[in-house]
């Protein structure tokens, strides 16, 4: 209901490109999934006309492709050489605030500036009262702005340097970008929550959520921005051929809490993030899922029929192979079949009108290939569950179709404590894995499945890291409880509520 | 091509109603003539739900009755008992910035706040200069937004104190409607350059530009907002039976400025401002004309048809009455008759395709009436000439109906200076009174008219003054060019030029 | 509720002008006041890449400005040299239906056709019915479709005679204006109960429903279509200078039935049509109501304030003004005055939020100039009363301004009886002449006023004939009852009710 | 560039029940794949208040969830407890002509009539041209109409005479709805060329083009609508227990030419259609692939990788899986893998703005997962190849993942033939099995890939023949060119190019 400041959101950013913001629109395209909500690009030139430097924005609710549709945005509007987009992502369309909508772009001091944000600060509430002691009115409900507040209102003379005491303040998740009159400034938090990555195409540099962004637009990746990093791309790094960097030190944690949910759900698999191909991790995770619930634990049933193994698509498609191979390499006779079809018309604005069951919206989401199910026993994979809902939905369609047996298997731990680092998920206790106490055998009953097998947290953190060996390390917060970076205890829910 | 902050508007703001947002929904469409670009209204209440004073705020690009054409948002959304709106002129839609959008609504502090502002700051450069050293950041090109930082900046601890402080600081042009959590504050420059007014209706209290706002929701007019004065409407109120007063001392002038040019053109003819009926005003104006220019000294054509005055609708009707009976009055022959029809269906956006010749534009909105031109003397009456390019085009298309001469009596100066308190005229070179140098025959040249003559200043005040022979004194800087504010030296234009 | 397909409408057509659909849209734009609810516009012209004769169409709900404010539709869709235009008139939004918008284009065995049609069939009911029984589907519920089968279906074999053949089947009132792949085709029905006009335009030849269309192109206007003529303009004018006319015999009727309420009310002020200036008509209305109920007749009371003439803007303007001159021509003191503002602002799509008081309507609409009705005896013209309800708010607002009195006069006689022939009228029982079955004391009481007075019926004639002595006859049927043209016993009604 | 009126198309139907739009409604999202351009709803119920029957409708452009987003079109338009809906395929949305979107509803001589159609008629121009001899306007160019037509100058006296009257007319491919006052009638053509299945749900009966319309409305599949069937739902069906049928006798070909396409690419993979689960036939469509193409036979390379096994999702899915499970039962080791990621944010309007190279089109709907590509022989199974420009830009974007080899497998034979029968291919000279003469190896050098291999139509046959042993024949006429109804040598093209 309320209009989150803090959500999953995606971000994209290039300098020195005579088309910088269609490669933006392009890179926000493929990073769609991490914000369906809004998207927003601003660019930088010079106007020779005004003699001055100016950023002219376009932003919007809806796809890139919706706020973007006019062709002429790009030719006569988002001019310049430097460009910064952003994708929202939705949480309830009635609550939207067009002022929420990012990039955010002003004007202060020191001349034009327009941030771009992903993910969630932890000390917005005390920050906020601070500044606004010293006079400061809020026009948005965003973490956003408040870091804007903090960079004009710091006492250091370079623009740089009020950057750098403003990124001083603030804890939590967060990766930046920063467009100045001068400078593309990217920067990732110290504790490096989200994903953000470098990349290069011929003479232009390009920082990005995911490396899909990067393939859209042919542009190679370079590397990761480390955590704590704050990488300045300017005109300076067109001579040296490569920005110079600064570094953050962590207040809290460790500075190894890259969140795990990136890679169990939210990231595309065709990406590359946190060093290693998002595909790759998910493949290893159905490996230990493998390990951990191999099929003849699961199931004691012989049948003439090989068990199939089927994803719910498209999320867990790559787990639910890797759960497969697994299983036929220890010799544990299975298939991995296509039971559910998606159908990918639904958008945000998906009405269910009439007195229909309440399973309707998951029948207008899914449907059954009833001829790979029936008589089958069935090893549902998925990524996740959180109120289970659908879930339970996805069951009794599944059970509609005939099979002998369902078994679910989740592919991350019990989800049981909240995010404050950007993941939006329900408040605690909506998620069933805390209504039922975290009783596994109470949730399989309350969603139908005839059994139901969560990988362990030390699988997960495993499975991640025979993937990624040299990888960091990571955050599993809302799994275990154990939050890397401290939360203020009125936590950010109260900023919502002016309006 | 820029997107002026400063410009006509009309406000109205409502205080202890169960249908605050309603009666503000009907006052700006009464006051729709003061702007046409956008609209909005913002409400105050107390949500239960959430025990915290609300804001809500429905803003948007177009006409009253566009901008709120889903009736939900008066049921679902503009909920409380008071409530402030504000219609914006329109420059130019190309450049038009959502950001812009009035009211503005913020938090900061000491809680909600909310402002809708008509007029013009003249010390606006020194002042955003100023606030941006102390770190403030500017989200629109907008006077208003410096107000609120000006008010949240204060080192007073009352919010009413923040206020006074902030008043303190502004000069020019200014009516205001502030909104807090408890309060509706309304205020009228120093030297009262734009109308405000007070009502009621039943327990309510009722502000508004103009007194039109008034009568189409059956409120009655009490008095003026006097120059200077600041007055709050609260709880208070509500027992004392008057709302209570402060006052401002103006830096500069004379506290006697108010703006002739409402009574020439600007208000409705069936408003009463600045304390008489625009309409008894603009009738005496047109009496004063006759006195200036009687029928016999125009024209010494003697024809068997009687001359007609014909006027420019709707908004010479009243001056061409005047100046009609005023002549009947003095003896001189004469018929006052509708000449010309418009044609009301000409919006904002109406194209003009083809290569049609470029008189189309005003043939699109005006047409003549043949059978009362031909063969006549007429005395075409308008308020003012500004580009004269529509009154070329008018000349003309009369012209075309054969009448015997064409006399164009305008019923105010020759507009030759900039206006810095909010009306929004094009740059002194674009102005006809200045590209010929005042030589008012050169000008009838160029709108082909036979004749010319403007009501001269004197005879503008003396019309006025003889209508409201208690009212304040005018401002009259752009016939005159006497300024009663200093204007500084680099005026507002800078400010819009960051985007 | 239902969907009427006979109303008010206006046309437009133009043969062999290279902006044919922009001169189209202009003429649209002039007639605007005719109809609200849609338009459109279908060219002609022959695809060289196809190598056929095709007939682009562009049409929607809205005003002319909206329906085409996108300027590629004149410069990549509506190419041409001939073309028609449309607005309808608008009964209720809710029931628009889309096929219902004129004009309407299809393909039959002897090519394209396009028709625009402003009128109503009186036996449109049982062609309907011999059509269908010969196997006709109808997609929509006009009059215009219907004619179109009637073209199509005829055993003619020149396509000039199968329109010819149809004309001779319908009857009631209509003008048509028929675009084929090589000919416009204007028609006015024998009884002439529409006007229809002719101009020429250097060498391209336009037809108009009035003259205003003209004006705004710079057309000339040549003259009537005469009742009862069929004009060709094809290729051959261009050659013999002049269109060739067919002549319709009227199968009921004199021939001379034009619709006299298009002087009361529907044609503009400034349109020449029926062969006389509308203005004079209006104008000598106003006289023949001075005649019939001059001032002193009226009231006997005597002030030291002058009466004062006011009309209900805009349409009653020139009435009030015929009145107010006339009376002063007796040497009954009085003057013209404006008493009534009306808001142009008011759109078909205002919403009326709100617990507000019935009037809330009327006022958002029409305000007092409340110093020029004070302590003044009124006497307000307008030009009919039909449901009474707006009059009543009308009389009830003046007044609230404080007049001595208030008198109603009506510058024709009361509406008793519907119109068969195009004039959207509710149904009889809503007549507030019907209501008080004639009784003008009742009526004056119900609406508030001091007195009310009607033009009679032979004083309307009377001044039209004054003001156009060589005009043709006029049907008076919703004063008189007297049908020029018999109506079938089951009128249309029916038609609109399948859907 | 031309309106096709012949292409894919929804449809569904729906007799008594209290919800015939909702589940209407539904059902055109399940089918949504099969036409995205338009959507449409007609319902049919007796208006109590005008005690007659009438036939509201609902239509637009857009998806289904576009057209229908405000949700009282069901409950204060949509009413009735019969309906039928139709999605229209898209070709280009600049030349939509909203008169062509479906069902169409019209009145004549014997009441309400609506209709619903899938397909395309052969005889359509004869037809064409007989009706327009005989008095009959277009007003559409879809064959559709010309249906209606048909039936309504029928000289039969009964409703459903005059329906069988013109479906003895017509040939070709269709599936029709008729939706009549009394009755919903649904109709395949006597060679079934397109697929339509009968459900019942509790006391109604639904009929529609696949069972995943089913599904998603928990309707229990009943049996396909047989070829030449009329089946005839109404009061009486209520009684019996089971709709009655009429048989219409192939005036060509043998009843047995059901559209092969619908299960190589068309039909969703969880519908059931001519008797069998398409997912079924689809794998053995695979296996046969497998069959004729086995991995050893295609490539010689052996690496220490598995070779592995991918899809073009999402249509090639099932034909990749059944492909890869065929060799390893063969003992060819290989993989099923995901190596393609579709964005399914790509709508019909995506613009490509910037100089972007030619391939970006293809990159904003696929992106590579590379880890699983690097250094693989790669085998890439999909549907089929049309203009073989995507196919190249595929090839092309995974060679740059740095597979060893890339071989193409097509799970149909080349296309070479246009379809008559509702296809919307392309025009012979474009499709690139005829732009290199059938020539394998070239076409393998165009689209970049190292080998290719295209599944024989034996192959495709029997495929189908194994999966569905039970079922009628064929038609496989854009492989073979052997048209099993004949076709109108000036075949539909003409009809679209009137506008």
């Amino acid at each position: 209901m309320s209009d989150k400041p803090h959500d999953y959101c995606g971000i994209f950013g290039i300098y020195n490109h005579p088309e910088a913001a269609v490669h933006t629109y392009y890179g926000l395209h493929a990073l769609q999934h991490r914000g369906q909500e809004s998207a927003g690009i601003v660019t930088s030139w010079f106007d020779p006309e005004k003699s001055i430097p100016v950023m002219p924005q376009h932003k919007g609710f809806g796809l890139v492709l919706n706020v973007f549709e006019n062709q002429k945005i790009f030719t006569e509007k988002l001019l310049g050489h430097a460009a910064i987009g952003h994708n929202r992502y939705s949480t309830s369309g009635a609550a939207a605030n067009a002022q929420n909508i990012q990039p955010f772009r002003v004007h202060y001091k020191n001349g034009n500036l327009a941030i771009a944000h992903n993910g969630n600060l932890t000390n917005a509430a005390a920050l906020r009262k601070m500044l606004e002691e010293r006079g400061v009115i809020f026009q948005s409900t965003s973490d956003t702005e408040l870091i804007l507040h903090l960079i004009s209102h710091s006492d250091k003379s370079t623009q740089l340097d009020q950057i750098l005491d403003a990124l001083g303040q603030i804890e939590g998740a967060y990766c930046l970008l920063l467009l100045t009159d001068e400078k593309l400034i990217a920067v990732r938090d110290p504790n490096g929550f989200r994903p953000l990555v470098l990349g290069k195409k011929d003479e232009s540099w390009v920082v990005a959520s995911e490396t899909c962004a990067f393939d859209i637009n042919q542009v190679e990746l370079i590397r990761d921005i480390k955590p704590g990093e704050v990488l300045i791309i300017d005109r300076q790094t067109m001579e040296s051929g490569m920005p110079r960097s600064l570094h953050l030190e962590p207040i809290h944690g460790t500075g190894d809490s890259q969140c795990i949910f990136e890679y169990v759900y939210f990231s595309r698999p065709d990406s590359r993030i946190f060093g290693e191909n998002t595909d790759k991790v998910r493949r290893k995770i159905g490996k230990y899922l493998a390990k951990e619930f191999p099929i003849p634990d699961v199931t004691s049933t012989r049948t003439d029929k090989v068990p199939i193994v089927i994803s719910v698509p498209d999320s867990s498609n790559t787990a639910a192979l890797g759960y497969a191979h697994e299983n036929q390499k220890q010799g544990n006779d299975c298939k991995y079949e296509i039971g559910l079809i998606r159908n990918h018309y639904v958008g945000r604005t998906f009405i269910a009108p009439g007195q229909a069951s309440r399973d309707v919206k998951v029948r207008t989401k899914f449907n059954t290939v009833k001829g790979v199910l029936k008589d089958r026993v069935v090893f549902l994979v998925d990524d996740s569950i959180v109120r289970g809902t659908t879930s339970a939905h996805l069951v009794n369609m599944i059970r509609n179709a005939g099979p002998k047996e369902i078994h679910f298997l989740v592919s991350s731990p019990p989800i049981m404590h909240p995010c404050y680092y950007g993941m939006d998920f329900p408040s605690p206790e909506e998620l069933i894995a805390n209504v039922h106490r975290g009783n596994i055998e109470d949730i399989a009953r309350s969603i139908g499945a005839d059994s139901l097998h969560y990988l362990s947290p030390e699988g997960l953190v495993d499975a991640v890291r025979e993937a990624n060996p040299e990888g960091r390390g990571f955050c599993t917060a809302c799994f275990t409880g154990k939050y890397p970076v401290p939360v203020s205890s009125r936590m950010l829910k109260e900023e919502n509520e002016y309006y």
